[in-house]
């Protein structure tokens, strides 16, 4: 492995690949010239599709694979029968120092399998993490985690969360000091579940190095109140879909009015430049590449029907995390953690 | 208590009382014609209100009461000092059997908890839930509870919730069948915590007679997959909070887009009836009105910040669930539900 970043990009994972795959390394590789990509899949396909990409072909390599997890493949089948697959060839290449981070837009569940299975957790992690990026109000996004990795999450799972999250967003935003809280039902001391308050007890008392801005509730998400929103991955998950669900409600009923009618349509056709933009700020697409974190590798979910920019704002991603201290940040935090919670242990122990 | 209907309605409470209270009650008492109210309050400022509002002083009779429980004021300290407020008085005018319902836009948790020391829970039913809807894709709407009642629900309570649910929408949508969900993290059968996979049981082996499709996610809410989704107090206030915090974003953007230019703001006005439909649609007064189900007693809780109309259609809400079956319904499926329940425990007590 030389000076340029090399990512492993799995070609044949998503809806529409492996046409947007190389499509979107093609747009990512016109904006960098120091990265170089393994993409893993068909060869013959994803030579084809190079011939026609040529930014993409200048700094790609194909590494051939014999098959593709489907879609709809359990995470538990594509543990067993997923070797040899592109997703597994993408993630051996992390795992074996050839390449710094994985993309993949393929199946979540087997991704985040087979990556857990080759990768395994960081040390002073217990259970990695799904984080995500939701559009705010002041321009920016939110980072939420964990948004699926995990049905349940004890206060210093949480107190993990916080401390991968708020590097997560440092080495993506460029903001050297985020603000973090844990999402609850309310901003007071005692409200909501015995996990949480335990979380914001820790984080207090465990001088973990992070701007903590205690409870925020659902609607700060997209206000963007706080730059990190912590959950467990039963509620992040809810959250998250309920909140793609209402943005597309509302677009869809404003579809129908600005088409309801001659004068409507009009209105519309004028201010299309601007509504437009609007488009372009809600789109998935914008905030696509979600993170997987703490694992022994940098792991970039693609929303599965990301279209060639969605693809290559995951690419994106992958390259900032793949440039940040992120892992030297996040492993002195873990160790503040990790030693309040011993002292902790045995305190109780004691008493 | 004659044949009329009788509603009663905290004169005092909410960010615009008393004002947007007695036009709400003005509105609905255009509306309908066999309605009386009791609004308890300020004897003075009611009166001067009610002198500008023919229709509701028509039908309208005050109760005085002395003071009114501010927003900021915690449960706990309005069960301590609620006695002789607007609420308090409000709650006794239908647990003496004088009044059918009760209205209040005031201070949410000091409402849910004098409702719920005076009137206490019915039988059958181990905690009270607070129910809302949203709008969904379809065109109707989705009743989600709990949306904050309680921070936690186990298997029985969630059927119990589900229940009470399905009741409310029938009265309140004329949906003679409601389907109902649980709300989780994927729709497979494995999916989730432990008590969501087993209200599902539950509900599958009591003979509770509700249309259950089993699970949904986040996204279903506003897609309108079915008409009452189920999920604990924790779960839903941080799903209805994100979906309204996302409402007001993507309204917030679009404002922001059809104002940027002269070009948009032109587009903007010529399409403003359809954006003002679209408004309305979106308008969290549309569906304003949330139940606190469970207590001997019907229970409406207005949002805060409602205008006139978001009040009128709270107090059609209260109006529709007083003029229903909705008690001797729930009754039969709760027997269901409890004999389903002892015949478990007696099972796991002789194995």
């Amino acid at each position: 492995m030389g000076e340029a970043l090399v990512l492993s990009i799995d070609g044949m994972g998503g809806d529409h690949a492996p046409d947007i795959v190389v499509e979107g390394v093609n747009i990512a590789a016109q904006r960098n010239s120091d990265v170089r990509f393994l993409i893993h899949g068909d060869q013959q396909r994803l030579g084809a599709l190079l011939d026609r990409c040529p930014h993409a072909k200048a700094v790609s390599e194909i590494v051939p694979t014999e098959k593709a997890i489907g879609m709809d493949v359990k995470a538990s089948q594509a543990l067993r029968q997923g070797k040899g697959s592109s997703i597994w060839s993408a993630v051996q290449a992390v795992e074996e120092g050839r390449a710094h981070a994985i993309v993949s837009a393929g199946n979540t569940g087997a991704f985040m399998a087979i990556s857990m299975f080759r990768l395994r957790t960081m040390e002073g992690v217990h259970r990695p993490a799904l984080a995500a990026r939701w559009p705010a109000a002041n321009g920016g996004y939110t980072v939420i985690l964990d948004v699926g990795a995990n049905v349940e999450a004890d206060g210093e799972q949480l107190v993990e969360f916080a401390i991968m999250g708020e590097a997560f967003q440092r080495a993506v935003s460029g903001n050297e000091r985020p603000s973090v809280a844990l999402l609850n039902v309310g901003a007071e001391d005692q409200k909501g579940h015995e996990e949480i308050r335990a979380a914001a007890r820790l984080i207090r008392e465990s001088g973990v190095d992070i701007n903590f801005h205690g409870f925020v509730e659902g609607d700060d998400i997209s206000k963007g109140t706080v730059d990190v929103v912590v959950t467990d991955g039963f509620t992040g998950n809810i959250a998250l879909k309920t909140g793609e669900g209402t943005a597309r409600l509302v677009g869809q009923l404003l579809r129908e009015a600005l088409t309801s009618g001659p004068l409507a349509q009009l209105g519309a056709l004028i201010a299309y430049p601007a509504l437009r933009k609007l488009r372009t700020r809600m789109d998935p697409g914008t905030f696509n590449g979600a993170l997987f974190l703490g694992l022994n590798g940098l792991v970039v979910k693609s929303h599965g029907s990301a279209n060639a920019s969605g693809f290559a704002a995951a690419i994106g991603v992958a390259e900032k995390m793949a440039r940040s201290h992120y892992r030297e940040e996040i492993a002195r935090n873990l160790q503040r953690l990790a030693s309040a919670s011993a002292q902790s242990a045995a305190a109780k122990e004691a008493g």
